[in-house]
């Protein structure tokens, strides 16, 4: 081909952001989604509607899928019309989502017996950010699937980081990350839970600590909507169940102690078993007694 | 008197940085400390030296306590040669100390009883932004307390939040942004630690979670000092020791949980008691095993 294609498997909030983002830049572009109509609606707009992610690989020298976790990235790979059956030798897949690293080192190991490239690319930044080429992407990967697919990794994202010459890092990076994502989330809402238990004026407290040494990005973001009372999911609570539950599985495979991380994932779960799964991660603060939280305004 | 006199009593890192802050914005000042020459040696600059508080509040009609915390507050006002006995009717006591919210409303009452203002100011900010006027105040205080020491307040400081209409917001909010500010730093430490673990590169992970969510004012600015491996102590380990145990009592008096605070806690006594007690309160770290910590350059 004198233009190559880019697959994107996965047209969730980051996917449909990033398959918009690789169009805007000009690249060809085929794309699938488990949800009927789902490809098809993008493709209106340009680029090429496949049924399953085999069709895709067959016409992609770069495959990136943008699934949920590493048991929905194993299907896309190897289940019922799998990619890795349809992928060409030497073409390249660029893995996405938040996994345990060790899987992911064991994925780059499996699809180079393949004679195919991996790139271990786990993203951060929401949805908006990836529909605008914003996002960030923790990336590692051997130097020959870089110099197949860095162009594509730079057409997607504002910052790529090239954190080492193998898969795992990438995956390191992100899970440390979320660690320090979900934890100060489960503070801020713990902090926020005492404020209101003390009768401290939420807004006020909001003001103060969010100029000062007590600020994080999360506090920042989340708690403004607490004092919303508006818990439509950005990032559902079951996603840091599911996220700190990686950052433990990876630390327990070395028997590395994580105090922090173990208990907010235990708050998170709690708030999920309570009835808040799918709702916005701060709704974890639901799970303190005793208080009373802002009301959504009418 | 014309002119009127603040008294400080207090000149450590914050309290020195307060009284020069009021010397160079025009105030009258007169100073104590137990450290003998302490006064005499900020006077040789401007301001009256005096040996002890109860001679800085016989000639001061606001009096400045900056002291490390509520034990020392009560020795400043009610010990030997007290400020309390020689404070003037109408003067007025600003409490910059971190203190349990609840033993500042019983001082207001205290202090009332014997017709003296009490101003509820706990500090923030560091010693460098003491000394140059721009630390933030998190305060509350009766409205007669502003009236006679509002304009005090506001030279002292860049920023004055007043946070209610009688003692307790003030030490309230303080305490909640140790909440945040002791749990960061412990899981900065949690992170960096899981990193090395990993044998992820320090300096990359640094790079990466301060551009990303999962940063927070806290790592960024301590776990600088890890990288660097200088624990030369700024704010101590035994500091947060102190105030989170601050924060917990507070918590106990309602019975309200407080999961995070209680882990980090444990996490910053286990350091003090393993020797680290005077360090730098990142020093945290070192409580984690099976990972070598970046040495200090030499």
């Amino acid at each position: 081909m004198t233009t190559s294609t880019v697959g994107i498997i996965g047209l969730g909030a980051m996917g449909a952001g990033i398959a918009k983002t690789l169009r805007d830049r000009g690249h060809n572009v085929a794309v699938c989604d488990v949800r009927p109509g789902a490809a098809e609606a993008f493709a209106a707009q340009g680029g090429t509607a496949c049924a399953n992610p085999a069709e895709v690989a067959a016409i992609s020298q770069v495959v990136v899928s943008v699934v949920v976790n590493a048991a929905q990235t194993e299907a896309v790979l190897f289940g019922e019309h799998g990619a890795a059956a349809t992928m060409q030798a030497g073409a390249t897949f660029i893995m996405c989502s938040t996994v345990d690293p060790n899987w992911s080192v064991a994925m780059e190991g499996r699809l180079n017996a393949l004679g195919l490239h991996y790139i271990d690319a786990p993203i951060s930044g929401g949805a908006a950010k990836a529909a605008s080429g914003q996002m960030t992407m923790m990336t590692s990967a051997k130097p020959e699937a870089y110099a197949a697919a860095g162009k594509v990794l730079d057409d997607m994202a504002g910052k790529v980081y090239r954190l080492g010459d193998c898969a795992g890092a990438g995956s390191k990076v992100k899970i440390i990350n979320q660690l320090l994502a979900g934890v100060h989330i489960a503070v801020a809402a713990e902090a926020m839970a005492l404020g209101l238990r003390e009768g401290v004026k939420a807004d006020a407290l909001y003001d103060v600590i969010t100029n000062s040494a007590g600020n994080s990005w999360m506090f920042e973001n989340r708690m403004a909507h607490v004092l919303a009372g508006d818990y439509t999911p950005l990032s559902a609570v079951d996603i840091f169940v599911k996220d700190l539950g990686l950052v433990l599985d990876t630390a327990r495979a070395t028997k590395f102690p994580l105090p922090l991380a173990a208990t907010a994932h235990q708050m998170f779960m709690q708030a999920s078993t309570a009835g808040f799964a799918k709702e916005d991660d701060s709704a974890v603060i639901k799970i303190f007694p005793g208080i009373t939280l802002p009301e959504a305004k009418a």
